[in-house]
């Protein structure tokens, strides 16, 4: 089995189940419990935020524990626009973001909301000079993505905060890091960032749990209300066996993250040359996000090329895993003009060379047989 | 160590981790994506969601999976104020609701909806003719929860149900089952229920994990938007994992669940004996949920026991544990007229009499020692 789906999940490392297993039959108790094995299970959570804090730049306060990145970016985005609707009505984002991103924004604009989204080019990356003149008093929020899910362009983020800040201070910056977070560098103080969604189960780390960094200066409406956990953000029992796991997750690649990018040009560079009539969607090589590569294969549909990988126990993705249920239009694809026929590739920290080897072969084949059909 | 907090949460079963980490390690891929292996992660799903539809009598496609019972209260709750506001604007709920149930109403409550709360009896029961008298075809939701978790009161839900119904077949009943849920048998059918909240790991399954049953005919708001997941009711990757926990903790204790009354009546006639001033709070002993045992010790501060029993090595809580940690007043205590000196007993299916016995001996020394204090 080739898994090169890892944008849309990852496989939890045998040590993050190992965390997880641990928490769930020795510090079980309930967080909120006010006797000690409660406190012991507090300070699972307080340890995780901590080790993440030091990682963004933030303080380990400003760490909102979510269900995962479609919780964080709801919060963010719904939060932003509920707490300060009285006094702004424009949100800027982009035409390529995440549907936990998109479909919040499209609720907001059926709901009276100025909801601008900046163009991208063939490459996805937005003009910043754009960017620069959609931003005015009456600006809200701006969100953009970090690193895309189904072509990996990375925006520059800091220089998107200096300009989103120069022009208005007061207009909130929130990035949906879920695809870099772990992968690159963040740190939310140079990229003047207020708002960041992450996702566990993108980094090793288990499914249902993220966080959403919150600056401590930004207010927020809750999406749920109740016993007033996390400082009343986010009430509800704390996941505290995927915290855990996501901090060992997290712990173990921010140590040894290894670098994808050569297999990354390795691959693409064969199938260029091996495969006619093929081309990389998005970024040129060396400049976007390692894990992830889109190739259009010209006169083929991207599901049949993808059920034929299938066959050969090699595992790829279409558009985004995550909206690729529905048949809704493929939002980043679409937004760079790739009509048909791409297939998104996504490495794993154990993805060999060998097994991009050997996918090269099986595409060879599979692509000249489609293409006679 | 003797846990009584298990009203607060409980151990995961030694099945249940065995079976997440099956999952994280061999079903790890999206089940958005549109491959086998994540066809193999949605097929997990789906018999989470048989088995619990078959315990419920609902249909699988009534399950909607959350990240716990707060946010299935809140979703619940406030997607019905959301999706039914322009018709009708009352909703009734009771004085011991849960604070995930009565915070959402307290928010609706400062947006204009007129909320009805429900007076008990000094043993936690609503009465039904106040019930029948506030229903009106202006009332879009009853709120009701089944076992109340400080006290243990059972409300009858079918009685209920059908008073709500014959009054206004319109007026949906909402049911926070978080307590009751394996424990005691429920049929959204015979009980007319609508909605129906759920936690895991309240019955030995993880944290991080709940569902809401949903009757197909409820229309209901999105909390969270994005990639369409669970028929656009709920956006984002599902839990795979800590849905297949919860499903291994539910399947294993709808076999075996043991019955607890007998514990509960020996533990707490031992306590009236032998402890002066003592009183139970709530319905009388063989009238309450057989898992929670609420005994108020005249003269005594209930956080001043609680943490003498926990040097001791016994963990029990004051109110409920999920609004604890903050300074609220005590719910459902407040609402009985019980003011202090409360400690809640919550018995787990491993309690044994050894076990109690020996609290009640700490619990007659340690309460002595603290009233001569």
């Amino acid at each position: 089995m080739i898994y090169l789906d890892n944008a849309a999940t990852t496989k939890p490392l045998p040590l993050v189940i190992e965390r997880m297993s641990y928490v769930m039959q020795n510090v079980y108790a309930n967080p909120s419990s006010l006797h000690k094995k409660g406190i012991e299970a507090e300070n699972i959570i307080k340890e995780a935020s901590e080790f993440f804090a030091s990682k963004l730049g933030c303080t380990k306060e400003e760490i909102i524990y979510t269900s995962g990145g479609t919780e964080s970016n709801n919060l963010a985005i719904l939060g932003v626009a509920h707490a300060y609707k009285r006094y702004r009505n424009k949100l800027i984002t982009t035409q390529i973001e995440h549907s936990s991103v998109k479909e919040v924004f499209n609720f907001l604009k059926q709901n009276g909301w100025e909801v601008y989204e900046l163009n991208v080019n063939n490459e996805g990356y937005i003009d910043l000079d754009e960017l620069e003149r959609e931003i005015n008093d009456n600006t809200a929020l701006v969100s953009i993505m970090h690193v895309n899910n189904e072509i990996g362009t990375i925006q520059d983020i800091t220089k998107i905060g200096d300009i989103i800040k120069r022009i208005n201070k007061d207009t909130i910056f929130h990035v949906d890091a879920v695809q870099s977070f772990v992968k690159m560098p963040i740190s939310v103080k140079n990229s003047r960032i207020d708002l960041l969604s992450v996702s566990g189960h993108k980094f090793y780390g288990p499914k249902g749990v993220g966080f959403l960094y919150k600056n401590s200066k930004v207010r927020l409406t809750n999406l749920f209300y109740g016993g007033g956990q996390q400082k009343n953000i986010r009430s509800g029992t704390e996941n505290v066996q995927s915290i855990a796991g996501m901090h060992t997750a997290a712990s173990v690649l921010f140590k040894v993250y290894p670098s994808l990018e050569t297999h990354k040009e390795y691959f693409a560079n064969k199938i260029l040359m091996q495969i006619e009539d093929t081309k990389v969607n998005g970024p040129k090589l060396g400049e976007g996000a390692p894990h992830i590569l889109s190739i259009t294969f010209a006169r083929i549909k991207s599901e049949v090329l993808l059920h034929a990988l299938e066959a050969k126990d090699i595992y790829v993705s279409s558009g985004s895993a995550c909206s690729s249920n529905s048949n809704k239009k493929k939002g980043t694809l679409n937004a760079i003009g790739v009509a048909e026929g791409a297939i998104r590739f996504s490495f794993g920290i154990d993805t060999t060379k060998e097994e991009l080897d050997y996918v090269v072969k099986v595409l060879d084949s599979q692509v000249k047989l489609l293409r006679l059909i």
